[in-house]
C-alpha cells in the first residue's frame, strides 16, 4: 500500500469524521428547539454510524486511525510524523466542509468554554478507554474494532462531561466551529495534554493486561 | 437467476425503501408535537433499520441496488436501462403506498424547497459516501454492506445539510409527497446532478484508493 | 429436543416479548410528558432489542417463532396446533407480567381503536415484510435473522400507520391492556385477517423470489 | 491468565459500567429539559454501547462478570469472593468517578425511592432475564453474548418498572448518588434479594431448557 494512498484514507475519513461531528451538531440544534438532550442523541447516532463506516472501509487501507493520540503510540515510526499532519488538515477541512453545507461561516471560533479539572478528568478517562478499546480489542477481536470504537464514542459521548473529545486533532478542528460541538480556543490545550495522558496510560495498562506475551510491537504491526 | 425475478427485487425492496422513508416521516410528524429532531430520530431508526432488512434479504438476487446512480455505475450493461426504470416507478409506488397506509392523498406535490449550493454540495458529498462506501465495502468486507449503507445513511440524515438523498430515483418519488420527506419539484434536477457528480468522484476515488488490481470489472461483477 | 421443552420456549419467549412491548409502552408514555414520538422511541428500542436477544436465545430450541402466522405458514403439522395454542396464552401472560410490575389493573380492555382500510393495509404490508424477511433471511443468511427480524419491526413501528402488530398471539393480547400499546377489542379480527393475508402473500412471493430450488419443505425444515 | 489480572479486568470494567450509568443519567437530566424519556433515551444508548464494549474487551481475559449474581452462579470457587469483594468496591469507585466528572459531591446518598412488590418483581424478572441470556448464550451463540447481553439491558431499561438494575453490586453503588441513576439505600435489600431469587430461577430454567447434556460444571467452565 503507497504512502500516498494511506494519507488519502487518512485524510478522507478524518474529514468525513468531522464534517460528521459538526455537521449533526448542526441540524441537532436546529431542529431541537432547545431540547438539548435530544440534539445529543442525534449527534450520538451520526457519529457511532459514521465511525463504523469509516473504520471498516479504511482501516484495511491506513489504519484508520484518524488520531494523533492513536498514531503517536500505534504507528510505525515513518508514519507518525506525516500522518499526525494530515490528520490535523483534514479535521479542519472536514469543519470548513459542514459550514458550508449548512451555509454558515466556513471558519469561526467557538465560544463554547470547556476547561476546567472535571473536564480534563473526563478527557484522560475518554481517551484512556478509547485506547484501551484500541488495543484489547484488537487483540481479542480485530473484525469488530469499528464497531467497537463506535461504540465506545457513543458511550462516551453521554458518561463524560467533557462528551469524549479523545482525539487531538478533533479538539483543535472544533475550536474553529461556533456551533454545538465546539470548543473555545482556550481548552483546546488542557484536553490535548489530558488525551496524551490517557492514551500513556492505555497503552501500558492494556500492555499489562494482555500479558508478557502482548509486546507493542506486536500490537503496532497488528494495527 | 432469472432477470424477472432481478427486476422483480429490485421492485419490491425500492418500494419498500420509499415507503418507509415516507411512512415514518409521516408518523414522527404526527407524533412529535413540532419537534422535528425527534422525528428525525425515528425516520432514520425506520430507514437505518429497513436498508439493513432490504440489502440483507435481496442483495443475492437482484444486488439490492434500489438507486440508478449505483445502477449507472456498477451493473452489468444489458441490466442498466431496465434497471433504472424499475427503481423509479416502484419508488413513485412506495411513496403512494405510504399515503395509502397513513389516509391521505395517494399523489401530491411536495412544497418542501430544497434548492441552491449548500444543498447541492451536501448531495455531492452524501452521494459520493454511499457510493464510496458500496464500491469500498464490497472489497473489503463484503458480508457487512448492508450494515455499512444502512449505518451511512444514518450519519447522513443528520451531517447533510439535505439529509442525504444520495439517489435519484429517491429523489424523483419524494417530490410526490408533500411531508416531512418531500422535496419540491424544482430541486430535482439539481439534486440529480449533485449525485451523479458525487457517484463519478466516488468511482474513481475508489478504484484509485483501492490500487491498481481493483478495476472496475472486478467490482461489478462482485455486485 | 423434547415438544415439552420446545413449548416452554415459545411460552417464555412469547411473555417476555409481550411483556417487553406493553412495559416499555406504559414507561415510554409515563416518561414522555405527552411527546408521543419519544415514546415510540423507546417502545421501538426495546422491543428491537428484545426480539434479537429471544430469537438468538431460543431460535435453536423450538424456532423462536412466537407467531401464529408464522407457525402456520413455516412449522411442522404435529406442532401448529400446541405451538399456536402456547403463543396465545403466554401473549396474555406477558401483558399480564408488565400490568403487574407497573403496578395497574392486571387484566383490562383497550380503549385504543384500530380500524378501517388503511389500518388493515398496514397490517398487509407489516406482516408481508415480517414474513419475507423469515423466509428469505432463513435461506440468505440464517445467522442474520434474529437482526433482521427486530429490524424489521423497528422499521415496521415507524413506516406503517397500524405500527406493525404483524402477530395475531400479539394482536389478541394487546387488546387486554388499556395502555400506549393496545387495541380496542372490535379492531382484532381485521388485524388478524390482514395479517393472515400478509403472510400467505409473503409466502407465495418469497417462495417465488428465491426460485424453483427453493421448495417449502426445505424452508420449513431450516426453521 | 494470573488472579490479579483477572481481578484488575473485572475492577476496571465494573468501574467503567458504573461511571456510565450514572454519569450518562446526570447528562441526560441536565440536558433533558424535564423530558424523562429523552433523558432514559440517552441512558440507555450509553450503557448498552458500554456493555458490549466491555464484555467484548474483557470477556477473554476475566470473564467479564461484573456483576455478584452471575459470579456467585458461573464462577469457580476460588473466584466467587474475591470477585465479588473487587466487583463491589470498583462499583463504588465509578459511583465516584462520574461525580468527579460531573463536578458534583464525590459521594452522596440517593432519594429515589425504589421499594414494593411491583419493583421487587421487575428485577426478578430482569435478574431472571439477564442470567437466560447469559447461560444460554453461551451455549448457543458464544460470540454474541457481548451483544445479547446490551440488548437484554437496553429493553429492560424500558419495559421493567425498575429499570433494570438486575446486579447486586449495581444497587449498592448506585445506593451513593443523589441523580438519576440513584436508589435510596432503604430499597437495596429488596433489590438484592429479588436478584438472587431471579439469578437462581434463570440458572434452574436454563438448566432445563438446554436439556440433560447441559451441566452447570460446562456452563461455568465456558464462562
Amino acid at each position: 500500500m503507497s504512502m500516498v494512498r494511506k494519507l488519502a484514507a487518512e485524510a478522507i475519513g478524518t474529514a468525513l469524521l468531522l464534517a460528521t461531528v459538526v455537521g449533526s451538531g448542526i441540524m441537532a440544534q436546529q431542529l431541537s428547539a432547545g431540547n438539548d438532550a435530544v440534539a445529543l442523541l442525534g449527534n450520538t447516532a451520526a457519529t457511532g454510524a459514521m465511525l463504523y463506516v469509516l473504520i471498516t472501509l479504511l482501516g484495511p487501507i491506513s489504519g484508520a486511525q484518524f488520531n494523533p493520540a492513536v498514531t503517536m503510540l500505534l504507528a510505525p515510526k515513518a508514519e507518525k510524523i506525516p500522518y499526525i499532519i494530515v490528520q490535523v488538515i483534514a479535521a479542519i477541512v472536514g469543519v470548513i466542509i459542514a459550514h458550508v453545507m449548512f451555509e454558515i461561516d466556513p471558519v469561526q471560533v467557538s465560544t463554547h468554554a470547556r476547561v476546567g479539572p472535571a473536564q480534563w478528568f473526563s478527557e484522560v478517562i475518554a481517551t484512556f478507554g478509547l485506547l484501551m478499546t484500541i488495543i484489547v480489542g484488537i487483540r481479542h477481536k480485530p473484525d469488530a474494532v469499528p464497531a467497537l470504537v463506535a461504540m465506545w464514542v457513543v458511550a462516551g459521548y453521554w458518561f463524560t462531561s467533557s462528551t469524549n473529545f479523545a482525539n487531538p486533532a478533533v479538539t483543535i478542528a472544533r475550536a474553529l466551529t461556533d456551533t454545538f460541538a465546539g470548543i473555545r480556543p482556550d481548552g483546546v490545550i488542557g484536553f490535548i495534554i489530558a488525551q496524551l495522558i490517557g492514551a500513556t496510560l492505555a497503552f501500558y495498562v492494556s500492555r499489562w493486561l494482555l500479558g508478557p506475551q502482548a509486546s507493542m510491537a506486536d500490537i503496532a504491526v497488528e494495527c
